[in-house]
């Protein structure tokens, strides 16, 4: 005799919950939320979708997010086009803007090696990266994946397999994070920070 | 010179992070999640939403969830109309329902009292409650709300209000959880448990 919520309830919860990091009582909280709004509210976020839907794709050049042929970044003539700088994901060159230094480009290769998954370089954009060095003035490229076993196996991958193209290939620092504390940090971190340890 | 994620992004991340428990990171993550996902996840979703938006109204007689000019519950002729459950949302019916013993209708407040909110009786449902009491044959009043301090005032309010009609009000029992241990009882529901003792 149990009574459920109204079909378009469920049908909304059963999709909010395939969201990462909702789970069932997210879903409901965020249902409930909308239905307390007005209905714009819901009609704001349908159309916030939509838009990314439609208007959202890759840079044909770089993979990075963009709504036109070329990314903001590629479309940009004052970058230097003489540093790549590899990321696994367009959210990563955000983070690296932030920094506010880089004043390269960047090629995204949408995940790394996962072999265990079956992800192998051809699903990531290795190809086109290996055309980019043909086609472009590029001297140095910059291994900026997180330092994560798989991430170290894939830019140990592309170091070998771009190194005869005469590129200087380079790795981000690991190391104690600013501002962390050296009593957290893991022995392997610790490893890292000794090794590319800098003189005052 | 920060370069931002582009525009149609940014704006589907503002729609999210007004979400609750939805932060800047989850937001991403989402976000990120449905981009890397075919374009008919994104459709499934917006669709889910329209249709909640289009479909979902409350029940004209408790203000139940429904898709109706009535809810399930009060189209179902073989409920008992002597017995009224007051809740404060639609979500707290299905937690009822979910428990299979309870077969009268129920009534929905949608809020509580909340005085330094300016949330007063005449922003809850609460003169419907009067008219039904009028109209329909109740003879006992449950409520149901919790058991927190504006639950409570709100339970005193509502009995004080309604005796004059010649119904029984009781209150859901409090006391320890099932399952629970006496050990993290706070001192309130030990004394609620204590109050409430029943002989075996």
């Amino acid at each position: 005799m149990r009574v459920d919520y109204p079909q378009s309830l469920k049908a909304l919860l059963q999709e909010l919950e395939r969201l990462p990091g909702i789970g069932p009582k997210s879903a409901l909280r965020i249902a409930v939320f909308l239905l307390n709004q007005p209905k714009e509210a819901i009609d704001k976020l349908v159309q916030a979708l939509q838009r990314v839907r439609d208007q959202l794709k890759l840079c044909r050049l770089c993979f990075n997010y963009a709504e036109n042929d070329l990314c903001e970044i590629c479309q940009d003539e004052s970058r230097e086009t003489s540093l790549l700088c590899i990321v696994e994901d367009p959210i990563d060159i955000a983070v690296i803007e932030n920094a506010g230094i880089f004043r390269g480009r960047y090629h995204v290769l949408h995940g790394v090696l996962l072999p265990i998954e079956g992800i192998g370089p051809e699903d990531l954009h290795i190809s086109e990266l290996i055309e980019r060095l043909q086609n472009e003035p590029i001297n140095e490229v910059i291994l900026a994946l997180s330092p994560t076993t798989e991430g170290e196996a894939t830019s140990t991958y592309i170091a070998k397999l771009i190194k005869p193209f005469g590129v200087k290939v380079t790795q981000l620092a690991m190391g104690i994070p600013v501002g962390g504390s050296i009593d957290y940090a893991d022995q392997l971190t610790i490893m890292r920070a000794l090794e590319g340890r800098r003189e005052l």
